[in-house]
């Protein structure tokens, strides 16, 4: 039966992990650290495996650190967490980025796909301009479940890995870039239009949703 | 006979309340802090009922609250106001929103109905991810003269409410979300362009817009 | 309870006239002549009081024509419909447009409201750049429950109107006007951005949308 | 070994299926009809499961008609295809769409999932303004592998689906509506920041795209 | 015979005046303030009748100010200049603005137009939002050699002004408002497609543009 | 007075001529060749010294030519008009324009400003990339009353020209070129942008209103 | 010493090819057959070397044919062009595509190129989906001196081989491709943010702008 | 044969001096001072002759000034670099820019030519508002193996060179403006879409992209 916490200013989906094997998490953009406390409070006390919080500055960090001693924190990725009842790990999923400044969007996706219930690995800084840099990453490449490639700029790593691999591939464009990669968007209509068939894309800089769905697609295809 | 009292910087609309039921308000952004103070006095002295002050940083809000002990702020929704004389409440209008992250939007909105003179009731927090805790809010959504939809993201509360509820809706995108979302656009055209017929929408963030003509509506239609 | 009629290619929802006082209705682009006249037949079949198909080219309104002797199509405005059970008219819309090219746009709005059971008045081509052809429309404009404003390239209209009226405006950018008019983007953005309050904006060339919302508004208004 | 034919104005690569369990596809756009013949029979003679051609006019269908008495043609969807070795069924996907104008695109994502090898479910017109059409669609989305969601508009639907199913969701923005739809950009936005986790997007009117990857998860997460 | 004075970072155009009947300008942005300084003194060395820096914050106005006693500035104009030779104020311009939050954009275009000689009215918040506020201004802008309207938003009066006035109009687009203002963007799109014939448009916020161009009408056009 | 005919879908400012001495003119675009035919004839019964039609399909155009044996068109620049009384030419308008592509722009602006009585000269394809050929149309530039350029692509040609003259310009872009060019947008922009001082801006393709705002200030400045 | 022909509609920069190295070229679109004759004639009559057709549909193609027997034309390419003084060639210039619908594109480029005089070789459909069908082509890549890269899509073909070669890279967008392809753009944002240095960008479609510069290139590096 | 030294954040290409004539160059923004100095570190123990860090802030250079007395930076253009092993200088580059405010781009254009082993001059605020200022330039212009344009605005200087010269141009947009410069996206539309024909374009703001090409080309065909 579905069911929610109501705190007023939120109602807490504290269905949502027993619904879709995946707890609510909190954006900290737009909520104050007492939000956040009080939502997190509310998603563990309901039961939830783990809160993880993205998007958050320092105080809001620390809101979160202060909910316990397990609390964890990625300033750089700016994500804080709590994890108290992480499934068995199942499936693989393969990160790989595109350069050394999509670091913090790849630790989201890792993070997320972890607190799912799924090995990660990552392989970072393997763009196109040297593609030689990419053969390390190719054994991992080939026997992920699920392949997620983040990229900025023009994002024509996910067409480079999307031509060698079986897996599915989720593709995060990145803000990463200047000028005419305007925030972002290049990378996304990039990824968008890659030629390179079996790519989906998510949001902008959304590791988070990234990891989401590649560890839904991981775990389902572990044998 | 319509009015103005000339400023010089400033001629204020002195006889808006009684041409249309609603006084001019001000838009903080852009004016000084005694500019704003001086319109206010200016709307007040000719009778206004409220004088409203939305976008409104620390110094507009305390110019307000210098007018007089019965000034109220609200920080978070950059708002600061005087009410005088408010018309008696007349009809309802059911504000829901989509996330904890459109409360100042909402607040702005349900602060101008409310000094128009209607009743306004808010369910927060409803967003279409867990569409079960949109359920509590089904009783004040049907039984409203009007309903007022704030979401950002991808605004999808707004179909899913506009296809249950038969009282107009006004929707309000906001500028929550980050990425693709840009600053709100994605919200304002999904809204537009809502597969449930009967919505009409207005600029993004727009509380104070929304909360202008669903205040209208609710005042005329109660019996 | 609702209900829908299952037609494989479509699921007719036959319980939005009773659920929410306006029956869905069609939009022909993208269907074909068959599909119409199958959701119109299941439409009428349960009971819908009207059937209104929008966008239809010549093929479509034909066979709309072809389900009844009261048929009627437009086909300037691109419209057919059947009205079977038109509510008894409650309440006033008046709508007033920028210019000629508007015409199909109003005549989509007017047809719309009427079949859902409000009166409705229109003025033709009262654009800003000849304010004087406002006055006729102005006791028609005051004496409204709810008022439509149509009109393209820039859409100053709205302001000029919404300046004026007590009644909620409901504003329709056209897609008339060339180059910086984008299609109908200008007139859009331009409403959304209006300098009056109490104005609320439906898609380009959505007269359909703003029929529906204005008549809701008028009928509710109506003493 | 990593091959391909050349052919002069193309070089076919042969060894996609064998390296990526999916045969490359044409894009009838920008191709004459002796070009797609030439590029399906290198494609056919090299041992490709199935040729699938699509966004294909009738030049270009007819074409593929002539290359054998197995080929099949959907002139909706402007599709032509032979299948001369599709892999056994595994996995299932569940296609839902939000309206009758969305089959061609439904219908395109249905026939490559097939060609792929995997048991393909279908339910059109579930749009969100009558949500009670979605309940029907519920059991063969929540034991689908993988779920895709087609639709044009506002596309709330692939929120409202998301927020339901555990499997991954594959979101097909389409170009149907009008006015700010902007040829599917709309949806696209929409669907990039659903609010619900684990949607990721393909391009507008890719329902190709989406049959692709919809494939390979439901395959490999079939047990 | 054109000239220019060498400063290595920049090549002053000290024939412009004498060209064009307006001496080069200088916007601040992106140069130093000893850049400003060597530039302005530059200009008045080769004898321009004046020197105005626009877009100008507190050092590069202080680096203006200390350039000679008859230095002035503008602080929230972000204007500083120095008049030395202003040719004999000939012909007159009426500059109209929709708003207080114009202010600084009036003020740009009043003072660049003064500098080049001409005589400039000023009647500032005049918006379509309450239309009798425009009256006080019509014999100024009746009798007036150009008009130049500033506003911002959905800048309707650019259209209002434009069907009333037999004078060119010079329109402005401003920055100010939020959400689908877009900076300045909807305004701009909005005076382009005015429904007014006569109106011709400057870049967003330039009042230095529109102060240039409607002197030298006024200027040629008086008697 | 102001006064208008009322033809019921159309309300004819009459007093256009009289109030701002130029009559209203007629896009052909969303009328009928009934609806421009009558309207005309309104204009002429009223008294207007001319009508001008743009943008006028050959319908449309054959329409007017039923007017009279004094009614002329232009295909190519799809025009039609009939002139009874054209006020003596004052001042001097001189045209110039980038590329051969410019020339029904160019033909629309220098119609208008005749039919409002002054003199136009006309210098085309003198652009950027050969400044040479501008040089025979200095004379007609230096000795102008008001300067009208036309350009597409990088509209180059605005800036140089703006440059050079002490007239003001009146710059008006085309949406000649192709890709980046985008239907006349960059030229929008970069005429928006451009270096020189005293430029402004009509729409894309507009040369009806740079026709007309170069007339006004042609004739004002005429001694 | 600069010159031009003037035909009254245009002023045909017969010194082009003296001062630059490469004869004006002629855009059909917007200009009657009569005026490419005459404007083709003039050039050949000055003594250019060649005179190149781009946009020609087939009455523009017919005018050029009509000019003499050595007129060649190239349907798909949409060209035309006489040669009768081509340079002895220079330099090699090699380019590769993306797919085979880039076909006339770099049909284009290689004709200008050519009858610039230079050497050109093409390697088509060399697409990043199967990277493996560039390695042919690397001698030449290898070798060049100028590469130009043309695809559509998501172009990551420019980032590849702008990270393997160490000559010159032009970059072409197309036109390829659906939905968030937009015509071009896309593949134009990819090419502009390339992740390879010393990648740079023409017009999407422009295959005449890069065989111009990359003819510039080759011939002066050429030994 | 390819190498590449891995630092766990970073895989830094070390054989792309070998590969392609030019170091790999480190983009500050979204690294680490720690992260910057590292890979110059592992760049010049590879044998790079030079390291390039560009849009460094004070931390980032001052990480680059700690690694050897022989770094250097230029805070304005916020680049810092070490030269250990520069090519000798091969062929011309010259560059022009049409502003004072251009200057940093300029900068980072001329230092990363140079290290890249060419002969650099410079000419600054050669703007098309006043074209004498471009008279000095000339010699230097029609002697140099490669020509670089940087202008923001309209960035009209582009097409003005373009149409002069017979070497290739690169052309670089800056962000320099305000208002409808959108950052730099007017300036990159005009250089796209110049009308002198052998112009190519680089990113926004890429001084070290147009000095990467124009070094490329220029030492390659000094004779």
């Amino acid at each position: 039966m579905d069911s929610f916490s109501d705190l007023g200013f939120a109602r807490v989906d504290t269905s949502r992990e027993a619904r879709q094997g995946a707890p609510e998490a909190i954006v900290a953009e737009g909520k104050t650290p007492e939000e956040i406390s009080a939502i997190a409070t509310a998603l563990l006390e309901a039961g939830s495996g783990s809160v993880l919080v993205t998007r958050a500055d320092k105080a809001a960090r620390e809101a979160v650190l202060a909910l316990g001693d397990d609390a964890v924190e990625d300033e750089r990725a700016r994500l804080a967490w709590i994890a108290r009842g992480v499934p068995e790990a199942k499936g693989l999923v393969t990160i790989v980025s595109g350069g050394t400044s999509d670091g913090p969007v790849v630790r989201e996706a890792q993070v997320r796909a972890e607190l799912l219930g799924t090995e990660v690995i990552v392989h970072r800084d393997a763009g196109v301009a040297g593609l030689h840099r990419l053969e390390p990453a190719l054994p991992d490449l080939k026997r992920a479940d699920c392949v997620v490639v983040v990229a900025g700029w023009d994002a024509a790593l996910a067409s480079v890995v999307g031509g060698i691999v079986a897996a599915p591939v989720i593709a995060v464009p990145t803000s990463t870039g200047y000028g005419a990669a305007f925030g972002g968007v290049s990378a996304l209509l990039a990824m968008l239009t890659s030629c390179a068939a079996g790519v989906a894309v998510v949001n902008i800089d959304d590791g988070f949703g990234a990891g989401t769905i590649a560890a839904r697609i991981a775990r389902q295809s572990a044998k």
